[in-house]
């Protein structure tokens, strides 16, 4: 007899935990701002509790062999239905999974895949649901539909000091994996923005960004196997530090994005703990001299593991600078050595390029203590991390992200082309609004732009609104030469653009494979690939 | 009017160019050697000329659309016939293809691939042959067999020298392309020991293993887009940094071992030329004390160029050592600074590991000068250079290498199991035999380890005691838990442990997306899948 693991109850309406959404007054604080600054009254609408949700009911009814692991509730179904039900606030309709299984074992996950299969019910593997393109969205035009949420598969199994390496679970959130590898001095430091509300399952299957700016920048970088279940049973792939035998296994499991199986455990590399830090803040006098700085920094491979330049827009907004001056985070570790050397060959690098900064400013810690949370960088950085998410949901406002990557030489002009997109639409659809742009990671042939955008507020703007202010980004990011996502994923939300950007014999081959290994074609449909 | 390209003429019956071969003088000196070292007369085969071989008639006969650049003569038959003709030099029976295509254009090649998959004749790409695995060998059981020579795609088209990547042709050999690249400042950096006779749609198609002992090793790491063509048409991937939209259609590509299609040109990432550089080789106490060591410097993550570790065995026969000491090749370098730093670093973490050198012979150069030629390493560094490859040929002598990958934790247990094994089977083979190992690549979670095996000469060894001593090794490799190989690549050589290694839900998936790419079947048949 398996039991089930009781996890802190989510949010079903905005990103995180029950024990993270806002208060009312919170809320109303934010509405009544939002209100003055625009001269109009905004209204609040009620945050739905879980119980009042009229949500279709259940269209099909888990047998009993796997009855014990599956959920028909209103919280379940709710939380399942998608990114973020704020989506609910905004009145539009649901389309919840009809079951929500929460397998305890391999075993167990095989029945109700089994069960999925069989009777061709579409069926969504969730990590932590935090996709923010629509990736476990339950698809339309489905008779059923059983999302598979892996949040009992959560424990770091093995450690393998010798090697550097652990076999953890799928199901295993960003902060519990961490708490399981610090007590043997290890950590993945994989810390996507969803760090908190993410698992490493997603990760994997998403081809997740993380920790290190330059050179080991997706979790691919740090995957030595996968085991995942598919309809067609167990992929397992050999455990050993590189093979040159045949296309890479993994590299298929990896930003499968569920359409081949559900991942249940990984050999992960891990790093020992670092102890060694250099950090510093440059300031550069405009955004071009600035990403100059950056592409001779990452061409002369010191590999720094913070490597992130904000533009001038977002130096200011994030860090207090001035509007004029680009701020790059630069920053070194090391388990092993100090990190003055390498950090002085990149300050002697941006000062080529009329980078700023004193010496004294350059901080060094040889214990482990982190000493970069002063200044400008340590301002940003508190700025990165997601807070209160819940203040606008269901106002109505438009804003969100978009990510790319693109080679250095059509990089500026790319860049000009996708502001000029962004502020057309942002002007059509909103009446203008605001953008900013950082490099998250940083390529030796290329940076990858992330843009933030937030239109002004209008009365009446919802969802459609905001598909066409991204709909315009994405088109103008496929058109200069980028790829549609760096470390979003594709989900059902970039599909479009995917199609265009990908070699039409890979689909060839993507939807071949597919159809062998998952012959009802019943794992995250609309994802990647149709029949 | 195209016209062809006239390349040097190739031996039909050994690795290299005609211009390569030994002479008879040098051929009947080493058969006298030989002869005296084991006390009996061993007997120089003659050398085949290629008017004189009787080759099997062609089967088929192209089309006049493609006539223009086929060919049916013998030497182009008995060079396609597989990997160093020396076979015929054994009385063996050649499986040669009945037509060799070099096409010139893009649209050549349309129009010879048509009409082979049209027909259904077995389809072989073809780089420089030098694949030690029979990756390009014909297969037995067709009635037409045609090899697709790229040798006429020989240019670098493009530099983009912002971005450090270059579009280039896929039939460049290594020294050509170098030469390409050299005038503009640049290098691939990549140099396989088959450097001079492979080319880098070969690299590509089988995962190579190159110059860097750590973090870049594989040509995988060097690719931005892959163009190929396939029966189903072209495949070209986008040409950015990196992405995370979907499974990488890169790495499908990359080890597809021409089954998948053919391919053209690809966008490399290129290097400065190193000017800076750093070069010691540290002596060990013993081969243990010698990968602990190796295995601190990797995990420090100061990625040196070079980290190659000779056991004492190898030590001993090509740098001079005393047979008890191992030899580790540690090299730095870097187009923008100095070298001493990481050095220093690297050399103090090997002493704390019983590791010694003088200051004095850590060799450091600021000029671009190679300052790595003197010493153990420097002699070390000749021997690992193939030459010389004809002198045996014919003459019946066991002996080749295994390669493959293993995490740390296992590796000392691996080594013992693998050398058990290659004693025994030489014993039962050869009377005996030699063995050495050194590390060509290491990764932060293992070292790819490659075998070096000799077996005594006794007169009546052939293919088939060849074959019993690389299955002995290969089966222990496999039940120890390594890859089967690490760069080598699989060919029908490695099939039956490549088929173990493999995910099986894997294999189902490229069956599947081969059978969709190539309706008929015809790309390379027999290399890492059967329909």
């Amino acid at each position: 007899m398996v039991a089930t693991k009781r996890k802190p109850p989510r949010s079903i309406w905005m990103f995180g935990l029950q024990s993270d959404e806002p208060t009312e007054a919170q809320r109303r604080a934010h509405a009544k701002e939002l209100s003055e600054r625009y001269g109009m009254t905004i209204e609040l609408p009620p945050i739905p509790r879980a119980e009042e949700l009229r949500l279709r009911a259940p269209r099909i009814k888990p047998p009993d062999a796997i009855a014990e692991f599956c959920y028909q509730d209103n919280y379940e179904r709710a939380l399942h239905a998608g990114y973020r039900t704020g989506l609910a606030l905004r009145g539009e309709t649901l389309n919840p999974p009809d079951v929500v299984a929460h397998p305890r074992t391999e075993e167990e996950l095989e029945r109700v895949l089994e069960w999925c299969s069989k009777n061709g019910y579409a069926t969504i593997p969730y990590g932590g649901g935090s996709s923010s393109v629509n990736g476990v969205t339950p698809p339309e035009g489905w008779d059923g539909i059983v999302t598979i949420d892996m949040d009992q598969f959560d424990q770091v199994l093995e450690i393998d000091a010798t090697s550097r390496a652990a076999r953890i679970q799928a199901g295993v959130f960003g902060p519990e994996l961490e708490d399981q590898l610090r007590p043997h001095g290890f950590t993945l430091r994989h810390f996507p923005q969803s760090f908190a509300g993410s698992t490493l399952g997603g990760w994997i299957a998403t081809r997740s960004g993380g920790h290190y700016a330059t050179k080991d920048t997706h979790i691919d970088d740090f995957v030595e196997s996968v085991r995942m279940l598919t309809p067609m049973g167990w992929w397992e792939s050999r455990r050993v530090p590189a093979s040159g035998a045949g296309p890479d296994p993994n590299r298929l499991a990896l930003g499968s994005e569920g359409i081949l199986g559900i991942i249940t455990e990984a050999w992960m590399r891990i790093q020992a703990r670092p102890t060694y830090r250099a950090t510093a803040g440059v300031t550069f006098p405009s955004w071009e001299k600035g990403y100059e700085a950056v592409r001779q920094i990452v061409q002369s491979k010191l590999w720094p593991a913070n490597l992130r330049l904000l533009d001038p827009e977002l130096a200011r907004g994030s860090a207090g600078l001035d509007g004029t001056r680009a701020l790059l985070a630069l920053g070194f570790e090391s388990a092993d050595m100090p990190q003055e050397w390498p950090m002085r060959q990149a300050i002697r690098i941006a000062r080529e390029n009329g980078g700023q900064i004193d010496d004294d400013a350059i901080l060094y810690a040889d214990s482990g203590q982190y000493t970069g949370r002063g200044g400008a960088v340590g301002a940003w950085r508190d700025a990165f991390i997601p807070r209160g998410g819940g203040l606008a949901a269901g106002l109505g406002t438009v804003g969100g992200t978009v990510e790319t990557a693109i080679t250095w030489e059509r990089w500026p002009e790319f860049d000009r082309q996708v502001r000029e997109a962004f502020a057309k639409v942002l002007k059509e659809v909103c009446g203008g609004g605001t953008l900013n742009c950082r490099f998250t990671h940083v390529y030796v042939d290329g940076p990858a732009p992330y843009y933030t955008f937030a239109g002004f507020y209008r009365p009446g703007l919802g969802t459609q609104e905001q598909a066409a202010v991204k709909k315009a980004a994405s088109d103008a990011i496929m058109k200069a030469g980028g790829t549609i996502t760096h470390h979003h994923a594709v989900g059902r939300q970039h599909r479009p653009w995917y199609d265009q950007e990908r070699p039409e014999p890979f689909a060839v081959a993507l939807r071949a494979a597919k159809r062998a290994l998952d012959p009802n074609w019943v794992m995250n449909p609309g994802v990647l690939i149709d029949p």
